[in-house]
């Protein structure tokens, strides 16, 4: 690398990341809708003119405050192209567009939005990899301290990823305060509220609105499936645990679903394409959600499972379909009760559980609320907002 | 209706609604794997083995207190068979099954459950129908008293259910201080967050982390395009607006959507099924989301609309994709420009539009900030939220 590049490494190009330029631009040849242009690793790259003078991060086109964009696509005609090309000395992309306007392309930034087959594979691959879990989870647990946590970066970092790579986590030494969630909540982000509260207090309640708050074995399942988002992270801190029985139950919802997908193709397509209502109704609210146990994002990847057995409604789908559906949920949940994929744990006070609520299934064995006091603290954040944080902390 | 049929009627099966009971069971025929029920209007229901069990509503099934479901299908065997059905003298389907288990189906409970081709088809056509409009709007503004919407519970009701039609309305004669949104939240249920804060100023500041907090021209848009649930509704309270310019636009997307698939149906389709990232960078946040901007529900209804020009990242499909997106991406905002679908109205000091965020694409024209004050306060509910208040304000 020389002086020059070092120089156009520092800076940032209309956002908050900077592009290192591991590779040169080397050549540019222009075709009838777009410019062909060759790296130094012998790549190319066609970028269509339209997408060209659409991302041009001039300061008329970019509002440098914001670093968001002013200028809309459909200012210019579709037909524009660029009067002429080049590469100027410090290895930039100059282009003068038959309007007058003038856009400067860092080979960096142009590179990492470059999108041959060979660019966009390279991207697909670096993306974050869900690790799958099982029972042997239980002796494997990713534990971090909470007083370290809350003071040093580097070790929040590696909580956050292991909650965005595992879907479950543990902290130890935390203070039995109830200031504690919404300190750690501050530390990520906010807190999602919910119908049940900012906070909500896991406890055996004589007028309980959810089987949560009984003291009863509650079956494996996702908190708040009845809502269009579930939410993301559920934080659950252990106030005290003096009663017999109450253990924390695990599932890695995405292993499951990925052995199924293995085992019974049939079953988990069944269960990727039918939706599913929950619903969950008190005296102040009623929510209903439609939608699959099993959604797949664009990679056909499993994204999120959806389950409460218990905030389900009949199942409402064409006659011709009720034997195969039933057949697949079956299958889903007998796994979930199958010892190859639970952890089974204590939380004792002082402990907190946090987990992804969109993959890691977690349950309840039912508790003698005589025996002992039982009090778990809860609160919700959104995964939106987990990686939000982890971007900043990388940068 | 006779007598029995009025007792029948008030008692609430397993969840806060009633059934009426608007046909009688008059008979029920045994299958291989399901009951096939017969109807006084002869309509014919089967209703399979494991879906009659799986509803079983008794006190050993259903937690009473929370209605929600104590057994799980996995609890009995697949092939698990009636012994002996009836329908007693009361109407209600009884069946006694073969491990020695009773259940009892309410015959109007049965009947809006049943999912005969009909049945389903009937519920279908009675799920609440989106009013599309147009310019025209502008004239036919849905307006609310805020004084009568805050203490009447009908009103309420109409205002809710305007949202939730027609996706754009205003409230008037509100007052102009600060704690009106955190109050009329409250009457609904809870506001989201965001990075924003609980409540967000809009008004034109030096160190803008948005353009919306400038004085510039703002392009029709959604709020959050960047976070995978965009925001159900948006409030933007006008507590005071001296400033020239600053006029608040409004398109109704699903109607654009709509046109689109009339005028362009190939256009549509590009933009119900290619992912667009949207990002919103800051010092301190890093949010990016990948989605369609025109989203379809299970009916193949238009359901949400994703755009904000200024937080979308690069296009980043395959080669020979990116002519066609942009195409689409080109009419689309095109669209929006268009007066047939525009409503341009000047937001006064105690007026407030409340909106579907993720319909009602909303813009603002520049205003002179030397010319005198422009000051919104604003806050976000989620859709789920809207839905379960009017359900409970239905009862």
């Amino acid at each position: 690398m020389n002086a020059v590049d070092s120089v156009l490494d520092a800076a940032p190009v209309a956002d908050w990341r900077s592009y290192p330029i591991h590779v040169a631009l080397v050549g540019v040849q222009t075709a009838n809708d777009h410019l062909a242009v060759t790296w130094s690793d012998a790549r190319v790259s066609p970028f269509h003119h339209q997408w060209l003078r659409d991302n041009c991060s001039c300061s008329q086109c970019v509002y440098s405050v914001t670093r968001e964009q002013l200028f809309e696509i459909v200012d210019v005609p579709p037909e524009l192209h660029p009067q002429r090309t080049r590469i100027d000395e410090q290895g930039q992309l100059l282009i003068d567009w038959q309007d007058g306007h003038h856009s400067r392309f860092h080979p960096g930034w142009l590179r990492a939005h470059a999108y041959d087959d060979a660019s966009r594979a390279e991207r697909l691959a670096q993306r974050p990899q869900s690790r799958l879990w099982g029972a042997e989870m239980s002796a494997q647990l990713a534990q971090f301290d909470y007083p370290t946590v809350m003071t040093d970066d580097h070790t929040l970092l590696q909580w956050l990823l292991a909650v965005r790579d595992i879907g479950l986590t543990q902290l130890r030494e935390v203070p039995t305060t109830e200031d504690v969630l919404p300190a750690l909540a501050k530390r990520l982000s906010f807190i999602r509220e919910s119908n049940f509260g900012v906070l909500f207090d896991v406890q055996s309640k004589a007028d309980a609105d959810s089987n949560a708050y009984t003291s009863f074995n509650l079956p494996l399942h996702t908190d708040l499936p009845t809502r269009e988002l579930q939410p993301g992270l559920q934080f659950l801190h252990c106030l005290v645990n003096d009663a017999t029985g109450g253990e924390s139950v695990f599932v890695d919802g995405f292993a499951i679903a990925e052995a199924l997908r293995q085992e019974a193709p049939e079953l988990f397509r069944t269960l990727c394409e039918t939706p599913v209502e929950f619903r969950n109704r008190s005296r102040t609210s009623d929510y209903h959600c439609l939608a699959p146990i099993i959604a797949l994002d664009a990679y056909g990847m499993v994204s999120e499972i959806r389950m409460g057995n218990f905030l389900r409604s009949a199942f409402d789908v064409p006659v011709e379909q009720m034997a195969a559906l039933y057949s697949a949920y079956r299958r889903f949940i007998t796994m979930t009760r199958e010892p190859r994929f639970r952890v089974q744990r204590r939380l004792d006070a002082g402990q907190l559980w946090c987990f992804d609520n969109r993959r890691a299934l977690h349950a309840r064995t039912e508790f003698d609320p005589a025996s002992g006091a039982r009090h778990f603290k809860g609160c919700y954040i959104d995964r939106d907002e987990l990686l939000s944080r982890i971007r900043v902390l990388q940068r």
